[in-house]
């Protein structure tokens, strides 16, 4: 029998997880499907950038360095984060963007892998990995002589060989939201001699995540998708311990240095993950990025990234599901099988993706389009309900029934897609 | 005769820059000789801040990147601080921190020496440059076989020679304040077949800079000193339009591509300095730097950066007579001739200089202490009067004369100097 809208009511009126909704501020009547693009503002955050900006700056000013904890702000945002992917206290630092510290710990490890195997050659990574993944390792790769090869995501265990140094992998595809097995692919790098690089941007706070468990070598992750940190909010950076002191990585500024206000020339690196700050922190991203991270913690009394990830897997199992009964034109584009599947769903249509896209968001309900050919809908378990996830479906189905996506203010391409 | 406290409240009514201080939300009281490390808040930035986070972010969220025109903010802004250092529009971005910009344009300068004169192996720079300007080239210099050759200020010139690749330095020294002419330095270095990497820290906003005058090759700055954007505010960088489209810089992420959003793998620079931005840029910081450049280029109608620099002179000169007259415990650390002498006035004292500051901090006058012995205060002529300059050095006077720096409290490190 199929779902009415009662039932999906109903789903949300028994979900545990609802009150976790009341922290943001969302736009009224807005079905919001790109959290995974830009995570939604949630409602402590604009009261204490405020406190930042006119008590601890305007006010404290210089002094707030020391009275208002901001020297902590990196390694307490960071621990925070280590509490949703797997790793442990001391083990991770906000800083920086995701391209930037991507390059410090693809330098860290493709130094490692010349030290510890130095015949290997190969950086191997996804073929449809998030672009500026693939940039920063073929600049890294150009730079150190090594060769960065793309295979298909089915492909990538037969190049786990001796000629490769690295595996660098986001851990859930941008595109597909198909999520990689962590663990098995960390274990088949490591029995191949190669180490691991993981992009946790489309995981860390939607997906349970175990780094320290899956043994992996190094992480990075994105601080405006689901840790709601606001535009362009600082990532992160993990690494295994048993790497974090073994090198300076090249981006060596004076927040990862031991004794930054000694002002002595000479770097000496600070121990264990610090060393992978560079410059001065961005205080109020940081405080934004850190009210966010707080959102995604205050699911653990209602069972935590588990629960959350239950409730995604339920709204996106749901919303596929109903587009694929309801909107034959559309392929889904994203994995059918729950643990192979990230936070997201994706159809594709080789035409008109982007103006439907557009129509749908003229209807409120706003995901985004991917080039060339990709309808993408992130479900944040936060702050989503089933009936967004019904109501969505409804609306993709009225835009291609009623042919809404033919209305030429849906065809002009915007800057930013 | 003595300057009088009269006489400083006469050139404050006679000063055409005077109204420029309404721009800022200073406490009252507080005298801030400390805007070369953390300028003040624009009464402008929580408002712009705010409306930043609740209307583009919680509002417009995902479509602000095109509505609110967040992908042209590194540009716009970038724009408005080449105007402040003799630089053409187009010709600069706003990005990232001071630390990973000077590792682009080191990196990209040492490419073009490698190019351009293969047998230069040193980076020359100055031994007391700030520290994270050091610890990135000795980084750089270990990656690339460069060697680092650091030298006093005025051995500068006889290091210029065949073996120099690049000359790194900050225009204006963070400990003395000594300012290097750039003209003649870059005049001299590129004689010698070298290039120059210019660090403005301590001079964006606050002395006059001509780039293009000075034919310099890069340029770095920062954006939370005299640019007054805040904590961790984004930091800025210039390639000479020579320079700017000759090489990628090794941090290649998809912000540099010249077409971020057709998400296709194989990097293509873009365009000019675009191609030296990295990550996603960070929206909050970024809307709150353009408030703090926009408080500098309100000086225009009032004669712009020469007449920032009039007043600064006037107040560098006016605070060190004064100290040198009443403390005689004081030995000036900062050059004597004004053109010589950035905004800021530094005294060294071999054992007491921490606690003094801390004393004068007391008191309501803040400076800084820079290990291992200056006592450092910053001039900010868009917000500093001179009846602050007269009445620190009379507190500074007083804390000498009472002692007040024996205090116990005042010789307990903080965290942060």
């Amino acid at each position: 029998m199929p779902m009415t809208r009662n039932d999906a009511l109903a789903l949300d009126a028994q979900d545990p997880l609802a009150p976790l909704r009341a922290q943001f501020a969302l736009p009224e009547g807005l079905i919001y499907l790109d959290g995974n693009s830009l995570g939604v503002l949630p409602r402590r955050t604009a009261e204490r950038v405020q406190e930042v900006v006119t008590a601890e700056w305007g006010v404290g000013l210089i002094g707030s360095w020391n009275s208002a904890g901001w020297m902590q702000l990196a390694p307490r945002v960071g621990d925070k984060i280590a509490r949703l992917v797997g790793a442990g206290a001391g083990e991770v630092v906000a800083a920086d963007s995701t391209s930037v510290n991507l390059f410090k710990v693809l330098s860290a490890a493709l130094t490692i892998a010349r030290t510890d195997a130095p015949g290997r050659q190969r950086i191997v990574s996804e073929r449809s990995n998030f672009p500026t993944d693939l940039y920063i390792a073929e600049s890294l790769a150009r730079e150190r002589g090594f060769e960065l090869v793309l295979a298909d995501a089915d492909e990538l265990p037969q190049h786990l060989d001796s000629r490769c140094a690295v595996l660098m992998l986001t851990h859930v595809n941008y595109r597909t939201g198909r999520m990689h097995d962590m663990a098995a692919l960390t274990r088949a790098a490591h029995s191949a001699g190669a180490l691991t690089v993981w992009d946790l941007a489309h995981s860390a706070g939607a997906v349970a995540v175990d780094l320290r468990g899956a043994d992996a070598d190094f992480a990075i992750g994105c601080g405006y998708k689901y840790l709601n940190g606001g535009p362009g909010a600082p990532a992160f950076v993990w690494a295994n311990p048993k790497h974090a002191e073994r090198f300076w990585q090249p981006l060596a500024g004076w927040m990862g240095h031991a004794a930054p206000f000694e002002f002595t020339p000479g770097y000496r690196p600070a121990p264990g993950i610090s060393r992978y700050l560079c410059g001065t922190p961005a205080v109020l991203s940081l405080a934004a990025l850190e009210c966010g991270v707080d959102t995604v913690l205050a699911a653990e009394p209602y069972g935590g990234l588990p629960a959350l990830r239950a409730k995604s897997v339920a709204l996106t199992r749901l919303f596929a599901e109903l587009v694929e009964a309801r909107c034959p034109q559309l392929a889904l584009a994203s994995p059918r099988e729950d643990d192979r599947r990230g936070s997201q769903v994706c159809f594709a249509h080789p035409d008109i993706a982007y103006p439907v896209v557009r129509a749908l968001i003229a209807r409120g309900v706003v995901g985004d389009f991917r080039a060339p050919d990709i309808l993408r809908f992130g479900f944040t378990p936060l702050y989503l309900r089933f009936v967004d996830a019904f109501d969505a479906a409804l609306h993709l189905q009225a835009v291609l029934e009623q042919e809404e996506w033919r209305r030429p203010e849906f065809n002009q391409r915007e800057a930013v897609t």
